[in-house]
Protein backbone atom coordinates (compact mmCIF):
# COMPACT_ATOMS: atom_id res chain seq x y z
CA UNK A 1 0.00 0.00 0.00
CA UNK A 2 2.31 2.56 1.27
CA UNK A 3 5.03 1.29 -1.86
CA UNK A 4 2.30 1.86 -4.11
CA UNK A 5 1.68 5.41 -2.99
CA UNK A 6 5.33 5.83 -3.18
CA UNK A 7 5.84 4.63 -6.55
CA UNK A 8 2.49 6.67 -7.63
CA UNK A 9 4.30 9.87 -6.26
CA UNK A 10 7.61 8.92 -7.65
CA UNK A 11 6.54 8.86 -11.36
CA UNK A 12 4.29 12.09 -10.82
CA UNK A 13 7.36 13.86 -9.32
CA UNK A 14 9.40 12.59 -12.31
CA UNK A 15 7.03 13.45 -14.71
CA UNK A 16 6.65 17.26 -12.87
CA UNK A 17 10.66 17.31 -13.28
CA UNK A 18 10.75 16.14 -16.93
CA UNK A 19 7.99 19.03 -17.68
CA UNK A 20 9.86 21.53 -15.96
CA UNK A 21 13.41 20.51 -16.92
CA UNK A 22 12.41 20.52 -20.75
CA UNK A 23 10.78 23.45 -20.84
CA UNK A 24 13.78 24.75 -18.47
CA UNK A 25 16.37 23.88 -21.23
CA UNK A 26 14.27 24.72 -24.34
CA UNK A 27 14.67 27.12 -26.88
CA UNK A 28 11.37 28.15 -27.64
CA UNK A 29 9.12 26.30 -29.51
CA UNK A 30 7.14 24.46 -26.87
CA UNK A 31 4.03 23.90 -28.40
CA UNK A 32 5.32 22.34 -30.92
CA UNK A 33 7.51 19.72 -28.48
CA UNK A 34 10.85 18.12 -28.65
CA UNK A 35 11.79 17.81 -32.35
CA UNK A 36 12.44 21.82 -32.98
CA UNK A 37 13.74 22.31 -29.63
CA UNK A 38 16.39 19.54 -29.98
CA UNK A 39 17.11 21.17 -33.67
CA UNK A 40 17.79 24.84 -32.15
CA UNK A 41 20.17 22.91 -29.72
CA UNK A 42 22.13 21.14 -32.35
CA UNK A 43 21.68 24.68 -34.90
CA UNK A 44 22.84 26.84 -32.29
CA UNK A 45 26.28 24.26 -32.22
CA UNK A 46 26.72 23.99 -35.93
CA UNK A 47 26.15 27.96 -35.80
CA UNK A 48 29.32 28.39 -33.17
CA UNK A 49 31.15 25.62 -34.66
CA UNK A 50 30.63 27.78 -38.29
CA UNK A 51 31.88 31.05 -36.72
CA UNK A 52 34.87 29.60 -35.04
CA UNK A 53 36.10 28.01 -38.09
CA UNK A 54 36.16 24.49 -37.07
CA UNK A 55 33.44 23.06 -39.16
CA UNK A 56 34.83 24.29 -43.12
CA UNK A 57 34.39 24.07 -46.33
CA UNK A 58 30.75 23.73 -45.80
CA UNK A 59 28.17 23.79 -48.84
CA UNK A 60 24.75 24.01 -47.52
CA UNK A 61 22.73 24.81 -44.27
CA UNK A 62 21.43 21.70 -42.66
CA UNK A 63 18.14 21.37 -44.37
CA UNK A 64 16.53 21.10 -40.17
CA UNK A 65 18.53 24.70 -39.34
CA UNK A 66 16.35 26.50 -41.87
CA UNK A 67 14.16 28.05 -39.43
CA UNK A 68 17.01 28.88 -37.06
CA UNK A 69 18.94 30.50 -39.28
CA UNK A 70 15.84 32.87 -40.63
CA UNK A 71 14.84 33.72 -36.98
CA UNK A 72 18.90 34.51 -35.92
CA UNK A 73 19.02 36.59 -38.97
CA UNK A 74 15.99 38.18 -38.90
CA UNK A 75 14.84 38.20 -35.30
CA UNK A 76 17.81 40.23 -33.44
CA UNK A 77 20.75 38.12 -32.99
CA UNK A 78 22.46 38.77 -35.49
CA UNK A 79 22.28 42.60 -35.09
CA UNK A 80 23.08 42.37 -31.37
CA UNK A 81 25.98 40.30 -32.21
CA UNK A 82 27.12 42.61 -34.76
CA UNK A 83 26.88 45.09 -32.15
CA UNK A 84 28.29 43.50 -29.80
CA UNK A 85 31.67 43.03 -32.40
CA UNK A 86 31.43 46.51 -33.56
CA UNK A 87 31.79 48.15 -30.33
CA UNK A 88 34.81 45.60 -29.53
CA UNK A 89 36.45 47.19 -32.60
CA UNK A 90 35.72 50.54 -31.61
CA UNK A 91 37.24 50.78 -27.97
CA UNK A 92 40.27 48.81 -30.01
CA UNK A 93 40.29 51.84 -32.50
CA UNK A 94 40.43 54.58 -29.67
CA UNK A 95 43.13 53.10 -28.43
CA UNK A 96 45.18 53.76 -31.81
CA UNK A 97 46.58 56.58 -32.51
CA UNK A 98 47.15 57.56 -36.25
CA UNK A 99 49.84 58.81 -37.25
CA UNK A 100 50.03 62.20 -39.43
CA UNK A 101 51.45 60.93 -42.60
CA UNK A 102 48.14 59.36 -43.75
CA UNK A 103 49.26 55.84 -44.20
CA UNK A 104 46.71 54.54 -41.13
CA UNK A 105 44.46 51.93 -42.73
CA UNK A 106 42.00 49.82 -42.15
CA UNK A 107 40.07 46.89 -44.54
CA UNK A 108 36.29 45.87 -45.05
CA UNK A 109 34.96 43.01 -46.74
CA UNK A 110 31.48 44.30 -48.59
CA UNK A 111 29.02 41.33 -49.08
CA UNK A 112 27.82 41.10 -45.97
CA UNK A 113 29.98 42.96 -44.10
CA UNK A 114 29.45 46.27 -45.06
CA UNK A 115 26.05 45.79 -47.49
CA UNK A 116 23.99 42.62 -46.63
CA UNK A 117 22.55 39.80 -49.08
CA UNK A 118 19.95 38.54 -46.21
CA UNK A 119 17.44 39.20 -48.65
CA UNK A 120 18.33 37.63 -51.59
CA UNK A 121 19.35 34.40 -49.19
CA UNK A 122 15.98 34.33 -48.22
CA UNK A 123 15.07 33.23 -51.33
CA UNK A 124 18.02 30.81 -51.03
CA UNK A 125 16.48 29.38 -48.00
CA UNK A 126 18.93 31.26 -46.01
CA UNK A 127 21.86 28.89 -47.59
CA UNK A 128 20.02 25.94 -47.55
CA UNK A 129 20.00 25.79 -50.95
CA UNK A 130 23.63 25.33 -52.59
CA UNK A 131 25.72 28.71 -54.09
CA UNK A 132 23.85 29.78 -57.50
CA UNK A 133 26.54 32.08 -59.10
CA UNK A 134 24.12 33.18 -61.60
CA UNK A 135 21.16 34.07 -59.24
CA UNK A 136 23.54 35.90 -56.90
CA UNK A 137 24.55 38.19 -59.91
CA UNK A 138 21.31 38.93 -60.99
CA UNK A 139 20.96 40.04 -57.15
CA UNK A 140 24.05 41.85 -57.04
CA UNK A 141 22.62 43.84 -60.61
CA UNK A 142 19.92 44.92 -59.02
CA UNK A 143 22.47 47.22 -56.88
CA UNK A 144 19.99 46.88 -53.91
CA UNK A 145 21.77 45.11 -51.03
CA UNK A 146 21.19 47.37 -47.92
CA UNK A 147 23.82 48.86 -45.23
CA UNK A 148 24.56 46.47 -42.42
CA UNK A 149 23.67 49.72 -39.88
CA UNK A 150 26.46 48.49 -37.02
CA UNK A 151 29.76 48.59 -39.97
CA UNK A 152 28.10 51.22 -41.51
CA UNK A 153 28.76 53.46 -38.41
CA UNK A 154 31.87 51.73 -37.93
CA UNK A 155 32.81 53.19 -41.97
CA UNK A 156 31.94 56.36 -40.46
CA UNK A 157 33.82 56.60 -37.42
CA UNK A 158 37.17 55.21 -38.99
CA UNK A 159 36.44 57.82 -41.42
CA UNK A 160 36.17 60.79 -39.12
CA UNK A 161 38.95 59.15 -37.64
CA UNK A 162 41.42 60.18 -40.17
CA UNK A 163 41.76 55.92 -41.02
CA UNK A 164 42.23 55.07 -44.80
CA UNK A 165 39.66 52.27 -45.36
CA UNK A 166 40.19 50.23 -48.21
CA UNK A 167 36.96 47.97 -49.14
CA UNK A 168 38.21 44.63 -50.75
CA UNK A 169 36.12 42.21 -52.38
CA UNK A 170 35.84 38.94 -54.35
CA UNK A 171 32.90 40.49 -56.62
CA UNK A 172 34.36 40.63 -60.32
CA UNK A 173 35.45 44.03 -61.60
CA UNK A 174 34.21 43.99 -64.89
CA UNK A 175 30.99 43.24 -64.60
CA UNK A 176 30.06 44.28 -61.17
CA UNK A 177 31.99 47.31 -60.57
CA UNK A 178 30.03 49.79 -60.98
CA UNK A 179 26.91 48.46 -59.87
CA UNK A 180 28.87 47.73 -56.48
CA UNK A 181 29.79 51.08 -55.94
CA UNK A 182 26.79 52.91 -56.46
CA UNK A 183 25.14 50.71 -53.99
CA UNK A 184 27.19 51.16 -51.74
CA UNK A 185 27.14 55.72 -52.34
CA UNK A 186 23.55 54.80 -52.26
CA UNK A 187 23.74 53.01 -48.76
CA UNK A 188 26.34 56.16 -47.12
CA UNK A 189 29.58 54.24 -47.55
CA UNK A 190 31.07 57.54 -48.90
CA UNK A 191 34.71 58.76 -47.97
CA UNK A 192 36.66 55.50 -48.54
CA UNK A 193 40.22 55.77 -49.63
CA UNK A 194 39.93 52.98 -52.89
CA UNK A 195 37.83 49.68 -53.39
CA UNK A 196 39.34 46.89 -54.87
CA UNK A 197 37.64 44.27 -56.90
CA UNK A 198 38.69 40.86 -58.25
CA UNK A 199 40.42 41.94 -61.70
CA UNK A 200 40.79 39.60 -64.15
CA UNK A 201 44.27 38.39 -62.84
CA UNK A 202 42.87 36.95 -59.59
CA UNK A 203 40.07 35.17 -61.96
CA UNK A 204 40.32 31.32 -60.08
CA UNK A 205 42.15 32.15 -56.94
CA UNK A 206 40.94 31.64 -53.42
CA UNK A 207 39.46 34.40 -51.30
CA UNK A 208 42.56 34.14 -48.98
CA UNK A 209 45.33 34.27 -52.24
CA UNK A 210 43.59 36.88 -53.91
CA UNK A 211 42.98 39.06 -50.65
CA UNK A 212 46.61 38.44 -49.28
CA UNK A 213 48.39 39.08 -52.36
CA UNK A 214 45.77 42.98 -52.49
CA UNK A 215 47.11 43.14 -48.52
CA UNK A 216 50.71 42.85 -49.58
CA UNK A 217 50.31 45.54 -52.02
CA UNK A 218 48.90 47.82 -49.92
CA UNK A 219 51.74 47.21 -47.09
CA UNK A 220 54.22 47.51 -50.17
CA UNK A 221 52.66 51.06 -50.52
CA UNK A 222 53.31 52.02 -47.20
CA UNK A 223 50.27 51.49 -45.49
CA UNK A 224 49.82 50.11 -42.29
CA UNK A 225 46.50 47.89 -41.77
CA UNK A 226 45.10 48.36 -38.16
CA UNK A 227 42.33 46.11 -38.86
CA UNK A 228 40.77 43.56 -41.11
CA UNK A 229 37.08 42.71 -41.13
CA UNK A 230 35.03 40.53 -42.87
CA UNK A 231 32.39 37.59 -42.57
CA UNK A 232 34.25 35.03 -43.94
CA UNK A 233 37.28 33.33 -42.12
CA UNK A 234 39.00 33.38 -45.64
CA UNK A 235 38.91 37.44 -45.20
CA UNK A 236 40.92 36.71 -42.33
CA UNK A 237 43.52 33.92 -42.90
CA UNK A 238 46.55 34.30 -45.07
CA UNK A 239 49.30 36.89 -45.72
CA UNK A 240 49.70 40.32 -44.28
CA UNK A 241 46.73 40.41 -41.71
CA UNK A 242 46.58 43.56 -39.85
CA UNK A 243 47.30 44.02 -36.53
CA UNK A 244 44.43 42.60 -35.71
CA UNK A 245 41.32 40.82 -37.23
CA UNK A 246 37.52 40.80 -36.77
CA UNK A 247 34.74 37.62 -37.68
CA UNK A 248 31.59 39.21 -38.16
CA UNK A 249 28.54 36.10 -38.25
CA UNK A 250 27.31 34.69 -41.03
CA UNK A 251 25.33 31.76 -41.04
CA UNK A 252 24.41 31.65 -44.54
CA UNK A 253 27.39 30.65 -47.17
CA UNK A 254 30.78 29.70 -46.86
CA UNK A 255 33.51 31.57 -49.06
CA UNK A 256 36.39 29.08 -49.32
CA UNK B 1 12.45 -0.47 4.09
CA UNK B 2 10.03 2.78 4.81
CA UNK B 3 13.03 4.52 5.68
CA UNK B 4 14.65 4.13 2.48
CA UNK B 5 11.57 4.82 0.77
CA UNK B 6 11.45 8.42 2.56
CA UNK B 7 15.26 8.90 1.98
CA UNK B 8 15.13 8.37 -1.47
CA UNK B 9 11.70 10.53 -1.87
CA UNK B 10 13.99 12.90 0.17
CA UNK B 11 16.30 13.05 -2.56
CA UNK B 12 13.61 13.23 -5.07
CA UNK B 13 12.13 16.49 -3.64
CA UNK B 14 15.56 18.03 -3.59
CA UNK B 15 16.02 17.65 -6.92
CA UNK B 16 12.74 18.59 -7.55
CA UNK B 17 13.33 21.90 -5.96
CA UNK B 18 16.93 22.24 -7.35
CA UNK B 19 15.09 22.22 -10.57
CA UNK B 20 12.32 24.55 -9.79
CA UNK B 21 14.78 27.13 -8.56
CA UNK B 22 17.49 26.47 -11.28
CA UNK B 23 14.48 27.46 -13.50
CA UNK B 24 13.47 30.89 -11.59
CA UNK B 25 17.26 31.92 -11.89
CA UNK B 26 17.72 30.66 -14.95
CA UNK B 27 18.10 31.57 -18.76
CA UNK B 28 14.73 31.00 -20.04
CA UNK B 29 12.46 32.54 -16.98
CA UNK B 30 10.45 34.57 -19.29
CA UNK B 31 7.78 34.73 -16.21
CA UNK B 32 10.39 37.45 -14.64
CA UNK B 33 9.74 40.01 -17.96
CA UNK B 34 12.24 41.04 -20.22
CA UNK B 35 15.41 41.24 -18.34
CA UNK B 36 16.56 37.90 -18.19
CA UNK B 37 15.79 37.53 -21.64
CA UNK B 38 18.13 40.78 -22.61
CA UNK B 39 20.52 39.73 -20.78
CA UNK B 40 20.37 35.82 -21.96
CA UNK B 41 20.56 37.58 -25.56
CA UNK B 42 23.54 39.31 -24.57
CA UNK B 43 25.32 37.10 -23.22
CA UNK B 44 25.05 34.83 -25.99
CA UNK B 45 26.75 37.51 -28.30
CA UNK B 46 29.26 37.77 -25.66
CA UNK B 47 29.81 34.12 -25.92
CA UNK B 48 29.93 33.76 -29.77
CA UNK B 49 32.32 36.90 -29.69
CA UNK B 50 34.85 35.44 -26.90
CA UNK B 51 34.39 31.79 -28.90
CA UNK B 52 35.74 33.77 -32.17
CA UNK B 53 38.42 35.65 -30.40
CA UNK B 54 36.24 39.01 -31.18
CA UNK B 55 36.93 40.03 -27.34
CA UNK B 56 39.93 39.51 -26.17
CA UNK B 57 41.74 39.52 -23.00
CA UNK B 58 39.16 39.48 -21.17
CA UNK B 59 39.58 39.23 -17.10
CA UNK B 60 35.70 38.35 -16.40
CA UNK B 61 32.61 37.06 -17.39
CA UNK B 62 30.60 40.21 -17.40
CA UNK B 63 28.72 39.37 -14.00
CA UNK B 64 25.03 39.28 -15.37
CA UNK B 65 26.30 36.11 -17.50
CA UNK B 66 26.64 34.43 -14.46
CA UNK B 67 23.55 32.34 -15.11
CA UNK B 68 23.75 32.45 -18.34
CA UNK B 69 27.28 30.48 -18.20
CA UNK B 70 25.83 28.32 -15.44
CA UNK B 71 23.47 26.83 -17.45
CA UNK B 72 25.42 26.89 -20.56
CA UNK B 73 28.06 24.44 -18.85
CA UNK B 74 25.79 22.08 -16.90
CA UNK B 75 22.86 22.11 -19.22
CA UNK B 76 24.12 20.43 -22.02
CA UNK B 77 24.86 23.01 -24.28
CA UNK B 78 28.36 22.76 -24.25
CA UNK B 79 28.38 19.06 -23.90
CA UNK B 80 26.51 19.18 -27.49
CA UNK B 81 28.53 22.40 -29.04
CA UNK B 82 32.20 19.63 -28.03
CA UNK B 83 30.43 17.03 -29.84
CA UNK B 84 29.48 18.84 -32.66
CA UNK B 85 33.56 19.58 -32.45
CA UNK B 86 34.44 16.42 -31.64
CA UNK B 87 32.54 14.91 -34.50
CA UNK B 88 34.33 17.44 -37.47
CA UNK B 89 37.46 16.45 -36.07
CA UNK B 90 37.08 12.68 -36.40
CA UNK B 91 35.64 13.03 -39.70
CA UNK B 92 38.89 14.82 -40.28
CA UNK B 93 41.23 12.32 -38.95
CA UNK B 94 39.27 9.71 -41.16
CA UNK B 95 40.62 11.54 -43.97
CA UNK B 96 44.67 10.99 -43.04
CA UNK B 97 45.99 7.96 -43.61
CA UNK B 98 49.17 7.67 -41.15
CA UNK B 99 52.46 6.78 -42.70
CA UNK B 100 54.00 3.67 -40.97
CA UNK B 101 57.21 6.04 -39.72
CA UNK B 102 55.32 6.51 -36.58
CA UNK B 103 55.54 10.14 -36.85
CA UNK B 104 51.82 11.49 -37.34
CA UNK B 105 51.10 14.05 -34.16
CA UNK B 106 48.19 15.13 -32.08
CA UNK B 107 47.98 17.79 -29.72
CA UNK B 108 45.99 18.07 -27.17
CA UNK B 109 45.94 21.22 -24.47
CA UNK B 110 44.81 19.67 -21.04
CA UNK B 111 42.70 22.00 -18.95
CA UNK B 112 39.44 22.33 -20.37
CA UNK B 113 40.14 20.08 -22.95
CA UNK B 114 41.29 16.81 -21.93
CA UNK B 115 39.69 17.24 -18.14
CA UNK B 116 37.62 19.52 -17.06
CA UNK B 117 37.70 22.34 -14.44
CA UNK B 118 33.91 23.52 -14.26
CA UNK B 119 33.51 22.30 -10.63
CA UNK B 120 36.44 24.50 -9.54
CA UNK B 121 35.07 27.41 -11.41
CA UNK B 122 31.49 26.95 -10.16
CA UNK B 123 32.89 27.92 -7.14
CA UNK B 124 34.44 30.99 -8.70
CA UNK B 125 31.08 31.90 -10.15
CA UNK B 126 32.00 31.09 -13.43
CA UNK B 127 34.43 32.99 -14.10
CA UNK B 128 32.80 36.33 -12.56
CA UNK B 129 35.62 36.44 -9.96
CA UNK B 130 39.16 37.25 -11.39
CA UNK B 131 41.83 34.63 -11.70
CA UNK B 132 42.82 33.01 -8.56
CA UNK B 133 46.70 31.26 -9.13
CA UNK B 134 46.70 30.18 -5.48
CA UNK B 135 43.05 28.89 -5.52
CA UNK B 136 43.35 27.12 -8.71
CA UNK B 137 46.63 25.46 -7.98
CA UNK B 138 45.04 23.87 -4.67
CA UNK B 139 42.15 22.64 -6.83
CA UNK B 140 44.80 21.00 -9.21
CA UNK B 141 46.51 19.10 -6.44
CA UNK B 142 43.73 17.20 -5.64
CA UNK B 143 43.85 15.81 -8.90
CA UNK B 144 40.08 15.51 -9.07
CA UNK B 145 39.25 16.47 -12.89
CA UNK B 146 36.85 14.77 -14.20
CA UNK B 147 37.51 13.99 -18.36
CA UNK B 148 35.85 15.51 -20.56
CA UNK B 149 33.95 12.21 -22.30
CA UNK B 150 33.76 13.47 -25.64
CA UNK B 151 37.72 14.77 -25.33
CA UNK B 152 38.58 11.32 -23.94
CA UNK B 153 37.17 9.44 -26.65
CA UNK B 154 38.76 11.33 -29.24
CA UNK B 155 41.85 10.88 -27.25
CA UNK B 156 41.51 7.05 -27.69
CA UNK B 157 40.10 7.14 -31.23
CA UNK B 158 43.92 9.24 -32.44
CA UNK B 159 45.88 6.69 -30.25
CA UNK B 160 44.02 3.41 -31.56
CA UNK B 161 44.87 5.04 -34.95
CA UNK B 162 48.38 5.21 -34.72
CA UNK B 163 48.80 8.79 -33.76
CA UNK B 164 51.38 9.64 -31.71
CA UNK B 165 49.58 12.26 -29.21
CA UNK B 166 51.30 14.82 -27.05
CA UNK B 167 49.36 16.26 -24.21
CA UNK B 168 50.84 20.24 -24.30
CA UNK B 169 49.65 22.26 -20.96
CA UNK B 170 51.11 25.73 -19.11
CA UNK B 171 50.75 23.74 -15.66
CA UNK B 172 54.29 24.10 -13.97
CA UNK B 173 56.17 20.67 -14.00
CA UNK B 174 57.92 21.20 -10.48
CA UNK B 175 54.92 21.60 -8.60
CA UNK B 176 51.74 19.93 -10.91
CA UNK B 177 53.60 17.34 -12.83
CA UNK B 178 53.10 14.36 -10.94
CA UNK B 179 49.08 15.01 -9.76
CA UNK B 180 48.36 15.82 -13.07
CA UNK B 181 49.83 12.82 -15.00
CA UNK B 182 47.90 10.74 -12.10
CA UNK B 183 44.88 12.79 -12.85
CA UNK B 184 44.85 12.39 -16.79
CA UNK B 185 45.73 8.26 -15.81
CA UNK B 186 42.28 7.91 -12.98
CA UNK B 187 40.63 9.67 -15.92
CA UNK B 188 41.73 7.17 -18.68
CA UNK B 189 44.04 9.15 -20.83
CA UNK B 190 46.17 6.29 -21.25
CA UNK B 191 48.83 5.80 -23.89
CA UNK B 192 49.79 9.20 -25.20
CA UNK B 193 53.48 9.93 -26.26
CA UNK B 194 54.26 12.56 -24.05
CA UNK B 195 52.90 14.95 -21.39
CA UNK B 196 54.62 18.33 -21.60
CA UNK B 197 54.34 21.09 -18.75
CA UNK B 198 55.52 24.44 -18.44
CA UNK B 199 59.48 23.70 -16.70
CA UNK B 200 61.33 26.71 -15.41
CA UNK B 201 62.74 28.13 -18.97
CA UNK B 202 59.39 29.25 -20.05
CA UNK B 203 57.90 30.62 -16.69
CA UNK B 204 56.87 34.18 -17.49
CA UNK B 205 56.05 33.36 -20.89
CA UNK B 206 53.25 33.80 -22.84
CA UNK B 207 50.87 30.68 -23.62
CA UNK B 208 51.42 31.39 -27.24
CA UNK B 209 55.09 31.72 -26.92
CA UNK B 210 55.99 28.59 -24.73
CA UNK B 211 53.14 26.11 -26.64
CA UNK B 212 55.08 27.31 -30.12
CA UNK B 213 58.73 26.99 -28.84
CA UNK B 214 57.23 23.12 -27.97
CA UNK B 215 55.39 22.49 -31.56
CA UNK B 216 58.49 23.96 -32.77
CA UNK B 217 60.62 21.28 -30.79
CA UNK B 218 58.29 18.78 -32.22
CA UNK B 219 58.56 19.54 -35.77
CA UNK B 220 62.22 19.63 -34.98
CA UNK B 221 62.10 16.26 -33.79
CA UNK B 222 60.09 14.90 -37.16
CA UNK B 223 56.99 15.14 -36.13
CA UNK B 224 54.34 16.10 -38.52
CA UNK B 225 51.24 17.94 -36.61
CA UNK B 226 47.91 17.01 -37.95
CA UNK B 227 45.82 18.40 -35.62
CA UNK B 228 45.86 20.45 -32.45
CA UNK B 229 43.01 20.76 -30.15
CA UNK B 230 42.85 23.44 -27.24
CA UNK B 231 40.21 25.43 -25.99
CA UNK B 232 41.71 28.49 -25.73
CA UNK B 233 42.67 30.97 -28.38
CA UNK B 234 46.22 31.15 -27.79
CA UNK B 235 46.86 27.15 -28.03
CA UNK B 236 45.63 28.02 -31.35
CA UNK B 237 47.71 30.59 -32.13
CA UNK B 238 51.85 31.53 -32.88
CA UNK B 239 53.92 29.75 -34.75
CA UNK B 240 53.42 25.48 -36.15
CA UNK B 241 50.42 25.60 -35.32
CA UNK B 242 49.87 21.88 -37.26
CA UNK B 243 47.47 21.38 -40.49
CA UNK B 244 44.29 22.32 -38.68
CA UNK B 245 43.78 23.67 -35.39
CA UNK B 246 40.18 23.23 -33.40
CA UNK B 247 38.49 25.36 -31.03
CA UNK B 248 36.84 24.10 -28.09
CA UNK B 249 34.47 26.24 -25.96
CA UNK B 250 35.56 27.99 -22.67
CA UNK B 251 33.51 30.90 -21.53
CA UNK B 252 34.47 30.95 -18.21
CA UNK B 253 38.10 32.08 -18.59
CA UNK B 254 40.42 33.65 -20.75
CA UNK B 255 44.61 33.00 -21.00
CA UNK B 256 46.80 34.89 -23.09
Amino acid sequence: MIKEMVHRLREMLLFLFLAIFSKATGVKAYSRGGVIQESAAYCLSWRLAVETNNVRAWRTVPSQCLRYVEAYMLGGQYERDLNLIVDQILSYVNGIVPSSDGMDAWILDVDDTCISNVFYYRGKRYGCDPYDPAGFRAWALKGGCPAIPAVLGLFEYLVQSGFKVFLVTGRDQETLGQVTIDNLHNQGFIGYERIILRTAEFIGQSAVAYKSEIRRQLEKEGYRIWGNVGDQWSDLQGECLGNRTFKLPNPMYFVP
